[in-house]
């Protein structure tokens, strides 16, 4: 099969607004090869990812996403790694170009699946899917109150698991962040599982992460999750030295295989999170999977968006047993819940798992695309590059 | 001073080939703040670099460049550096972010530096501007008397260093590669500075690049610049422990400080390469180098463009007197060469230096912008959102 045609669709709800929700927006993909089609998604800046896809060569390794995909044989899992090496060295400069491939690869990996009839996990060597422990993925409220309201909304929606991020923890004191991490743990009971994600607030200032070990602990959190820039490595591991208890958690904002893996060599971190819609697709979140096992080290999705992000985030590791946990936007924008027409839905024991249908198993919703879906034009010297 | 308006200037050749020369287009930025005007350059993709600026926002930590920067105070390089920590966290997730906010932040320096009637460098803390080493940066010849000839033409240009980089190393055989090198060698003669750049041919393959070190050594190759990924550390100092006598050069791929500062900690390169058009301007570039002066690595800038952006890339270490050589575009093309009226020139010993001058010191040729620009058209949702 010859890749004939690459869509993007720009999905975005009427509002956006300045909270750390992902699911406000979407860029979702579709490719056709063969009379076959595939859906994936780009994780942020859909303007950004298509211009990627379109734009004019500036050299030989900076070259647009779509030099390296239009018209390529995809008949094997091998075939998507040779385009993604391919970008990789002609598309070196495009700084953009892994957020553009992935979603572009996540449909390569759907393609194929509904092809040959399998899930993209055994396509990935998986013999089986195992069941996952959906963890609320939620941002924290504004006070105490309202996360100690929050977090008790999850546990009678009947979540085991619960990360609370962003708002206002790392902005103020010491003893306001302890009150929001108590609240959270309140609010969730005793048996919970507690997850704790500061988004980046402390940038590379261990002291200020250090200051907030105690709380942690005592809140009986079992990850503090990005206490620092991406790819600050060393204070991630300085951290981690000073936290036998508290695990470190990162990876989202890797964009290759190789700055996963060296959060995990270099940064120490007890889990590692990636996002297949930033770091290339699932390709790279498998290699990071393996990685992660040779290093003790537990994978862990990361996902802030629709239930085909989901779903293509939990195949790379579908088949760990021992890697259960996995992030699960709890109350994403109707753009980002009714892009599928399925869900991964909890069972009765409250564990979802990846559908066991072909190719990544999700159902794209057409009247979702009509209904949010935003017109983009891109023109340079005159001629129209996008849409193409 | 407020920042009143950031205009971008998409300059290119009217053909653009897939050699690897990044002088054949351009993304020129002009920044005007309470009447005065800088400039900078972006480093590669034009037009995905002025999506970043202009993007609707996908959510909190994804906004556009824009939304950091205009209206914002400058009047101080603590405003610079306040401006990058809020793009920092803002367009956390917005992948391009760096490579367009470079430019504006060059631009930010050299306004600073025309209000104040000092070079940037001075800003920058350096009490003088030390002369640099040009070293003759281009590409092999597709054979090696092609390399051969273009070697004897740097030395009778006067050159004492230069580089060759791309073309067919390694991409044929270990004995191919070598008469490559020697050729350089030989054309260059006995004395000059020999610097070879692979351009990441090697992915993380540490036995192929270490199988090309006795020809490298027998050459006298002062450098051998990125065998790997940008971020492939291991690799590298895999590699540099086995290469005694050839120094490991990187770090061009940097598109923040924490990349450069771990391809040394962790990488073990004898020579940091950054290319200020990416990492995010000058103020990081400087951190950079304090970094590589405190633990003994060489700093060296990335520049394959203008003079504008190659003045951009000395002044972060303009007043490190032992960090000598310095990369010299050397046959750019007339969209990067005709960019600038002024140019740094060798002296009678062969050495440049950046302008003893306000700012940057460089004179924008507005011929040039009106010859070589393109016109540029976005528009999402029937807005335009460039030209602004």
């Amino acid at each position: 099969m010859k890749i004939e045609q690459v869509d993007f669709f720009y999905l975005a709800m009427p509002e956006i607004t300045t909270a750390g929700d992902g699911s406000q927006d979407a860029l979702l993909v579709r490719v056709e090869a063969g009379g076959h089609v595939g859906w994936g998604e780009c994780e942020a800046s859909p303007l950004v990812s298509i211009a990627a896809f379109v734009c004019p060569m500036s050299h030989g390794a900076c070259r647009p996403v779509s030099a390296s995909v239009l018209g390529q044989t995809i008949d094997s899992p091998a075939d998507i790694a040779r385009i993604a090496a391919t970008i990789e060295l002609d598309s070196m400069d495009l700084l953009q170009a892994a957020h553009t491939w992935s979603g572009i690869e996540m449909a390569l990996w759907d393609l194929l699946g509904r092809v040959r009839g399998e899930p993209v996990w055994k396509l990935l060597g998986y013999n089986r899917s195992e069941k996952k422990t959906p963890y609320a993925s939620q941002l924290f409220g504004d006070t105490p109150q309202e996360t100690l309201r929050l977090a008790g909304n999850v546990r009678r929606d009947g979540f085991t698991a619960a990360k609370f991020g962003w708002g206002p923890v790392g902005r103020g004191s010491v003893g306001a962040d302890a009150d929001q991490f108590m609240a959270a743990r309140e609010g969730l009971g005793p048996d919970g599982i507690l997850l704790i994600d500061v988004g980046q607030i402390w940038g590379e200032d261990v002291d200020a992460a250090a200051a907030r070990l105690p709380a942690l602990e005592e809140a009986g959190a079992v990850w503090l999750e990005e206490p620092f820039r991406a790819s600050a490595y060393a204070a991630y591991s300085m951290l981690a030295a000073r936290s036998p208890r508290v695990k470190l958690a990162g990876g989202e904002g890797a964009h290759n295989v190789d700055m996963a893996r060296n959060l995990i060599d270099f940064g120490a971190v007890g889990f590692v999170q990636i996002d297949c819609g930033r770091i290339g697709g699932i390709g790279p979140a498998k290699k990071v999977a393996d990685h992660a096992v040779a290093r003790g080290v537990t994978y862990v999705n990361h996902t802030f968006t629709s239930h085909l992000a989901l779903s293509a985030s939990i195949q790379p590791y579908a088949g760990l047993a021992e890697h259960r946990i996995c992030e699960y936007p709890v109350s994403p924008k109707p753009v980002a819940h009714e892009m599928t027409c399925n869900h991964l839905q909890r069972d009765e024991n409250g564990q979802i798992a990846v559908p066991d249908a072909p190719g990544l198993g999700m159902e794209i919703n057409p009247e979702t695309i009509r209904t949010f879906s935003l017109d983009v034009e891109l023109k340079v010297a005159g001629v129209t590059l996008f849409p193409q």
